[in-house]
């Protein structure tokens, strides 16, 4: 099974488009967590306990967890989401020479999907992409405003970056395990990717916190097969304070999964 | 002092401008190290001591570093080049939005220098870009043949995206902490991006194994302050063989130092 038919079972099983984004920041988890051996850990289980039945796929970003305590924390909780059958995509937006790529490639080992750059171009990305059991979800147009610096340069072709590296990432797309990353904060860019790479998956970040458009990214975000995620994090991690934390996250998870299928449906 | 100075001094004291890249791959260290408790150290340790008097800066590539024994490897690899005086690069590639980038600047605490990937634009890379201390190496026009597929595309104004994103690194120096990392692979288009961005210190990859231009790289890579670096890796590394490994290293390395110099002076 590729990951994108196990990520539609799970969509379609929980009735859910939502990723929850796993940016436990060490300095913002609740204090009576911070003592504990693997403060990263303590908190993802309780956050996994809270919002799992919500949650078609967690989404750590690693650079919360590049620390020697942080990667015994990753490890415990992607297998804390796997023992729930859930997904794991890691947020890592590598890319490198092959040799190297080789290397991070093996993430893959411990995760279902990642995120990665296209910068550097295919031979960068052909580690990853060969993974035929693995979703690779390339960088296309980020959430972020510096995003625009880049992505949007416009190519003597007419055309902006963005939608070449979209249509880049298509071609690349023979072993139906290629997505794309496209912030939620630029519907009408989201809404063009959308109707050029039809059969490409879409995580969209920067709902919540970022303030991105909700309905085009719950119609938009998903591919001709109905497979695609919306992604928040600190709006559903840090939605409470102390002993309460964990409640508060799987009621805020509560209310984007419905807040999404409204739009969906 | 900002880590260009520290590395103009350093490539003075000791007449090098060779980066020797610590891609240490444990699969490929010899087997008499692989039972140690942390066989990347073990086998680190030995190339610094057999390297360390022809070498400006290690550069070590985090992805052969991300796991929990690797963690710990690199961590006593970066203490003991500072030791031994020589600055250290972590070919980190990263970029991320704000808020995410912040968390992987913190890399910059253990470290002098990192190089991050442009494709999210300014916003990604101001965390990066704000430490003064640090140096903050752009990925520009990578030595990897896919590098061509993004960063060779013409823009509307009739320039490749590479010399774009050189422009736009060339502003962003505004703590005069940037630099660019160019392929030797190369070499047109490294002495044309030398040319428009005479400022800027190039970390040059690609000799080697890679089979770049070396008169061109050591020639280029240098900025207006003469400043800059040749990197090479696995024809260091792995240049010898079981027992006499680090000895074979220390004269691979020897010959790199002395063969960019020819050309540099």
């Amino acid at each position: 099974m590729t990951f994108f038919e196990q990520l539609s079972n799970r969509i379609n099983s929980i009735d859910s488009i939502l990723c929850v984004g796993l940016d436990s920041d060490t300095a913002k988890i609740p204090i009576h967590l911070q003592e504990e051996d693997l403060p990263q850990w303590s908190f993802n289980r309780r956050i996994i306990d809270a919002t799992h039945q919500y949650t078609a796929a967690y989404k750590p970003n690693l650079a919360f967890y590049e620390t020697e305590s942080g990667w015994k924390s990753l490890v415990e909780t992607i297998a804390y989401s796997h023992g729930k059958g859930i997904p794991v995509i890691l947020d890592a937006k590598r890319a490198d020479i092959g040799n190297t790529a080789r290397h991070y490639a093996k993430l893959l080992d411990m995760a279902d999907a990642i995120t990665v750059n296209p910068y550097m171009g295919l031979d960068s990305l052909s580690p990853f992409l060969s993974r035929i059991d693995a979703g690779i979800f390339v960088l296309c147009k980020t959430s972020n405003s510096g995003g625009s610096d880049i992505q949007n340069l416009t190519l003597s072709t007419g055309i902006p970056l963005y939608e070449h590296v979209a249509k880049l990432a298509n071609g690349w797309n023979e072993n139906k395990n290629v997505g794309l990353v496209v912030g939620a904060t630029h519907p009408n860019e989201l809404q063009r990717l959308r109707d050029i790479t039809p059969d490409l998956p879409f995580l969209v970040p920067g709902i919540g916190t970022q303030k991105g458009d909700l309905e085009s990214a719950a119609k938009n975000c998903l591919s001709s097969q109905g497979v695609g995620l919306v992604s928040s994090s600190r709006n559903i991690l840090f939605a409470g304070e102390e002993k309460s934390f964990d409640k508060s996250a799987g009621e805020s998870a509560k209310r984007a999964r419905n807040s999404l299928n409204v739009f969906r449906n």
